[in-house]
């Protein structure tokens, strides 16, 4: 059977842009990659001129996919006041299921149209708001591979830069929370005292990385200020080897972010994670070290929401259906 | 009375030299400040080297001074593995009146002779070890000014890149612990996602740096990660002035600070702070807020610190003495 060429998915976030060529049943026939995220292209550009280079960009990176007129959504910070269109914030509880209903279309030339998922915000009273720009198309992936998480309740933690934190309730998001964990990491192991300390990791050291989860585990995830000095010493002293310093440091700031995201968290609530492998597999070594378990991995995320929701769109406006 | 020179007092840190001409009677005659710390004079250069890096610039920045034959005391990371000489690290407790018997003499050419102020490490079972280099001088400083802190038990303050909560016994020190609050909120400022949120600060804004404590000491201390992102947020909701974010970042990160470091001080010890007039008003703002008060502010100890350890040494030795 030919492959049903059927969507363009785009996961356009802050630091690069993710092509999906999917077919009607969901499956990713081709990808491509660019380092042109939002953040990048919108650099010292005037609002005015940012749909222009968003859309040059994206010419330039699939001009024959495009060229078959195939429905285009996006998610992720393209969708920003940075990005090609500002696509607004939907406020929490949000029905996944309705995400469809409030895309925002952008009209290009020649007839290009390219339609972006909104954001989701939170405003909880007497504390800073939250927002999240991608994700919410992640979670819409992930309740797409597991029917059981889409009909009950569940945590979704999305590990990043920005690791989020996402409650779900029979498909609603519910609340959530970001923790800037990953941009942490990276600041201090390139730009701080640290970096003169730190040696490039030869292998993975699941025992740094689990003495500093201990670390942050026992002052409850207090005190990140401190623990991050003793980096140092650990390796002023020997006590960590120097290759094995980002891990522990890597352990010291997961160990927090679960310190206190877990409090939130019920025993009984499956929890699941989503993206990167290896971004992954040092969480899931973290809940184990806080006496949790995770119920499943998911990878890929984007690109089966991007198309859950493009889906839920055509059925919803009587166009012709994406899955022909 | 003419001017009795007594002293050359070198306060080289990382980031910066600081030089003092003092006289018998602890008085500052002339200062003079270099941007060569030792990180910087140290950056790429072979150990082998160093010296003679470290005296050409000494001597360039204050070569009247030295022609007097003074003698010459320095403290700060001038002493560390990347400074001039290593001048290794005394174990807590530590008395300050015996840190003379301690230091390092290292031979310039033409009979330059500088000593150098060991540092103060600490051991503690199961947790990091904390090391300070340059800071023991300006606790001897601090306890030189005020005779009731010699005398007793207190916490001295000292904030800055990589702060310093020391406690005192008796002049010893007997416990410290180190948090990078300072450089945290540097790189934060400049190089996080938050920079591009923030706008320069117009004027210090209270109300903003107190948001900042409330939401850090709310938490006690923990989930810094998110309360971060939250920085971002609230500009982005214009629930905070960008002018105003650097100010809620610093308040968030000194209340973190404060909330793990106010566990160990005891209601009755005398808090002191020492350091940088600016940074010192920010955390007394911050005491307050945790309904404690500082009971006295202290800058400049690091000049009088070197002056009690280079007289102490001198009397010891039975050599001229400094204040003769």
């Amino acid at each position: 059977m030919a492959e049903q060429r059927a969507l363009i998915a785009l996961d356009w976030g802050s630091s690069s842009l993710r092509a999906y060529l999917m077919d009607d049943a969901a499956e990713v026939l081709e990808s491509r990659t660019s380092e042109s995220g939002a953040s990048r292209l919108s650099l010292e550009v005037a609002a005015v001129d940012r749909p222009a280079i968003f859309e040059r960009h994206l010419r330039s990176l699939i001009p024959d996919w495009l060229a078959s007129g195939l429905p285009v959504l996006a998610c992720g910070m393209v969708g920003s006041a940075h990005g090609w269109v500002e696509a607004g914030y939907l406020e929490c509880p949000v029905d996944i299921a309705a995400l469809h209903d409030r895309l925002v279309v952008v009209e290009g030339s020649g007839g290009l149209r390219v339609r972006i998922v909104p954001g989701v915000s939170r405003h909880p009273v007497g504390a800073a708001p939250d927002v999240m720009r991608g994700e919410e198309t992640q979670v819409a992936g992930v309740l797409a591979r597991d029917a059981r998480l889409a009909n009950g309740v569940a945590w979704i933690v999305l590990p990043g830069t920005h690791s989020k934190w996402v409650k779900v309730e029979h498909g609603c998001i519910v609340s959530f929370a970001t923790r800037m964990t990953g941009e942490l990491f990276e600041l201090l192991r390139s730009h701080s005292v640290l970096a003169r300390s730190l040696a490039p990791s030869t292998s993975f050291d699941a025992d740094a990385f689990e003495r500093g989860c201990a670390a942050a585990r026992e002052a409850g995830g207090a005190d990140v200020a401190r623990h991050l000095f003793g980096v140092r010493t650990l390796g002023l002293f020997g006590r960590v080897p120097a290759t094995s310093l980002a891990d522990y440091l890597s352990g010291l700031l997961i160990g927090a972010e679960l310190a206190a995201a877990l409090v939130d968290v019920e025993a009984d609530v499956p929890l699941v994670l989503a993206g990167d492998d290896r971004l992954c597999d040092r969480y899931r070594r973290g809940l184990a070290h806080f006496g949790r378990t995770c119920d499943e991995t998911i990878a890929d995320a984007s690109a089966l929401g991007l198309w859950r929701i493009a889906r839920a769109a055509s059925k919803s406006a009587c166009r012709p259906s994406i899955t022909s």
